[in-house]
């Protein structure tokens, strides 16, 4: 393969650090930064991987982002953990809360995990999956900045908002899944602009409004909720569990909700709760054509842990002159770095899109 | 309006309970169920209200159902209580729970209730708008039978699974939305069979696994879910939340969470919280073609507290010649009446779809 430089993911762990340390996060900022970012290569969800680090970089870079906050966690209720995240990345702030929640949830047999403040790049699986690790079932919300028109409408109202769930399975790693409530992930047009490629009908509105297969006419107007009307009140569901329930007027909010599954049930049988799934999961699979939503994740996991990851020769390139502390703008193919919702006391937020 | 009987909300509410308690259902159920007849009614969600009757009186009178079963309460957890229907419908479950589930939401932050042992042919929305009207956040999810291909699949396999959500608004009803996880209710499949009518593109699959515009070979094979992927997620989600997290094996079981939004902010300032939604929710409307999910609802209400109802004689003669304790099996046009899921240690569960 030319042009791409191949990488364990113990070498994507040390460049990342590196690069992390180097550009003035603190260490640890940099450490659960980097976990997300190993995740994703790990799974091959490259979208929240090294291509990402760029991001985190200018962000850091343009005073967008706190690199060195700590998060600072408060009780609110007995079910209800709030994080702050003081403007840093929602990793360090997620990690924080995580064990506080679990062993919350376990206490009272469902909690929820309010984060404010958080700059929110990375994807939500990663949270989900841990608690789901943990034997929880667990959803997260968050909102991102207004890319998608509300069923009926044509302008941009609702982020791409995305929900995540997770089931725990016994002695696997837990049924997740993970995902926008547009039809598509705004990377995927972006995609498309960069390589000439038109969009299949449905995907998005020009910025009168109308249907377009245009991915430059879409970007400048409406993407739309998958689904139609049930996917925009999903949309819309999201965007009031991260914004106003956190009280966040900005999209700097992210709820984690997870209930222990041995507080649902009388006998406490999680084995039979389990079993359950796991029958539902084989009906799903006796289906050809069919897959479980995390299948995909969970078959690159273990290709990639033998094999390691590729990753363009560029993006590396980058990636060496940052550990170095060198810095240059980063070279925005994917992904917009537009400052919306920007507020005159607190840093801008910079807008790059969760999903 | 020929063929049609008008009435008063009032003359639905007399009826209803009449035919009831004329069939055996006890005071407490006959009240319970009542109350959903007349919302639904109120709101013109028409498949839900008087129509539904004859489904309770067949359940009843084939012995799928329990008439008088009074509910259990018992605590699972700080935040999870659950609600033992023993084999009665759902409203009167839900009606005890619900009392119990807002005073340990506004205590807890967060919490659960878990319904087992029901038979849920109501619309969630009623339980969700009325956890709104005090303040809460709320979630209710359902599984209901077999009827719905996974992605990527072409046999029925997941429920048609409606989700229900509610947030609350200062001085009015709360935003509602209860949608099943199909592109379409079952009834407008049926709806569309008995008017001879086709099926758009995408609503279902022939028993073969091909698309198909037929209703009857649509009732045959498989509902596609909402949204492809992402809405077979949901459906699995609600599957998977409404039955083995309840330790559910049959299609009993319904999960309704709440959250008290002044615990999840440090200043416990709600009218910040509210006004937040409220102007998210002017800047849906100023979108010429939106509306909010529960509008039209919320107009029918208006419309049917002055001028009443109509509905068609013959499902008038029939709820009359019930009043009397007459009984004849009801003319399914709508809906299947078939008995899935029969288990050997407990009262077969009839069928009826419910979003």
């Amino acid at each position: 393969m030319t042009d791409a430089v191949r990488m364990t993911l113990e070498q994507v762990h040390e460049l990342t650090i590196a690069v992390l340390l180097a550009q003035g996060f603190s260490s640890n900022h940099s450490d659960a930064i980097a976990n997300t970012v190993i995740a994703a290569e790990r799974d091959e969800c490259r979208n929240h991987g090294l291509f990402r680090i760029p991001f985190y970089v200018h962000a850091l870079r343009a005073g967008q982002a706190s690199g060195n906050a700590e998060p600072t966690m408060t009780d609110l209720a007995p079910g209800i953990i709030k994080v702050n995240a003081h403007y840093g990345f929602s990793p360090l702030a997620l990690d924080r809360g995580h064990a506080a929640l679990a062993a919350r949830v376990k206490q009272q047999g469902i909690a929820a995990l309010a984060v404010n403040n958080a700059l929110n790049v990375a994807a939500l699986w990663p949270e989900v999956e841990r608690l789901g690790e943990e034997g929880l079932v667990a959803f997260a919300f968050v909102a991102s900045s207004p890319y998608v028109a509300p069923a009926g409408g044509t302008k941009p109202l609702f982020g791409t908002n995305p929900m995540a769930f997770a089931w725990p399975r016994a002695n696997r790693s837990p049924l997740v899944f993970d995902q926008a409530s547009s039809v598509r992930a705004r990377a995927e047009i972006q995609l498309r602009l960069r390589d000439g490629k038109t969009l299949p009908d449905g995907w998005a509105l020009d910025p009168e409004g109308k249907p377009t297969n245009d991915p430059r006419e879409a970007l400048a107007g409406a993407q739309l909720p998958f689904g139609g009307a049930k996917g925009s009140s999903i949309a819309l569901m999201v965007e009031l569990l991260a914004g106003p329930l956190l009280g966040e007027l900005l999209s700097g909010g992210e709820l984690v909700i997870a209930i222990d599954p041995v507080r649902c049930v009388d006998s406490g049988n999680r084995a039979a709760q389990l079993e359950h799934g796991e029958r539902l999961f084989a009906r799903i699979l006796e289906q050809e054509g069919t897959r479980l939503p995390s299948d995909r994740r969970y078959e690159a996991r273990i290709r990639t842990l033998r094999e390691g990851i590729t990753i363009p020769k560029p993006l590396y390139d980058t990636l060496v002159s940052f550990r170095t502390g060198a810095y240059e703008v980063p070279n925005v193919i994917y992904q917009g770095d537009k400052i919306l919702r920007a507020h005159q006391t607190r840093p801008a937020v910079v807008t790059i899109d969760t999903a």
